[in-house]
């Protein structure tokens, strides 16, 4: 038994998000409660049909070619804030601030994962844009999003597309003592001047 | 669509060993990979009809009533170890020492989480006992594992059954200074006599 047992966490474990740890808790949990197994099964299923991916900047979007944010028309389609996951741009959806669209790339080059720029959604990205195009590079501030920020901006400034990379500095609710050195110097080296009326 | 998704992922994350951020990780990388949430839905389908749980001891079986152990004559019936978990009686089975039985009670008594004694495999527990048992307390030792190993030792102690529980101590490789004051009392208080010859 324990060899299928085994068999079955190395499988599952190897979905996102999930360890061996984690896959051994949820395996056990279902089989001990078979009614529940049936619900997720359900429930994955349910993903599948619900939810399709944009066919212009890779987003969520139910059962559409297009998400909700490529058909509307309020939104600038010159600002493509580009992002490594959906989840980020859900993120900066959530302040309902940004008005501008996406593209999602779907992950960061990182050559130790073997993910190479081929891999990701770039060509696509560049097929979108024109003269008039901003990017902004809404990337991770890690060594891959440096990387793969490095590589888009390269791309772009050959082709005399305007690039912007969103600002590196203290986090709000930042304590000094905990950041680190590139931190600190890229607060000081990005500070703005404060004018209090 | 950020609804829709926010649903199903305050319906996946209910699931044990998943988190928020877990669950966000995985529907994602499922739709963004159809093929591998087919998959994902077939091996849960299989995790269905492969497993079924001990009748006896609550352990995992392949689709037999009683498991491996329970109907291996060569182990002790009248041993057996109380474990909160199947994973904790896999982790003892690795070791291909211990020679007699489990009872698997699924948790631990743990009043802020409302798991009370009559949510847990006691009464099947006391049911397979005699005169001539002795049960392992194989709990955690942590306050919830404690509140069990005493509501289980209470009730075998006035049906004179035998208890014991297992040691508590310095684990291996542990270093003195890392470990608690009550691990170190422990510790001391259980000393054994050594003998280098």
């Amino acid at each position: 038994m324990e060899k299928e047992f085994n068999e079955i966490i190395s499988l599952i474990s190897k979905y996102q998000g999930l360890t061996k740890k984690t896959s051994e808790r949820l395996v056990i949990d279902l089989i001990n409660n078979k009614p529940k197994l049936d619900e997720m099964i359900q429930q994955l299923k349910e993903i599948k049909t619900d939810f399709k991916i944009c066919k212009e900047c890779f987003y969520l979007t139910l059962n559409n070619d297009l998400c909700e944010i490529c058909v509307d028309e309020s939104r600038d389609p010159n600002i493509i804030c580009v992002v490594a996951t959906t989840i980020d741009a859900m993120n900066i959806e959530k302040y309902k601030k940004y008005k501008g669209r996406y593209a999602i790339l779907g992950g960061e080059i990182n050559l130790n994962k073997n993910i190479k720029p081929e891999d990701l959604k770039i060509n696509e990205l560049f097929e979108r844009v024109n003269s008039k195009t901003e990017l902004i590079l809404a990337l991770n501030a890690t060594f891959e999003g440096e990387v793969t920020a490095n590589y888009l901006s390269k791309i772009a400034n050959t082709k005399k597309i305007k690039t912007t990379r969103i600002a590196k500095g203290i986090p709000s609710g930042g304590m000094l003592d905990y950041m680190d050195e590139s931190t600190l110097e890229h607060a000081l080296n990005n500070r703005k001047e404060m004018k209090v009326k």
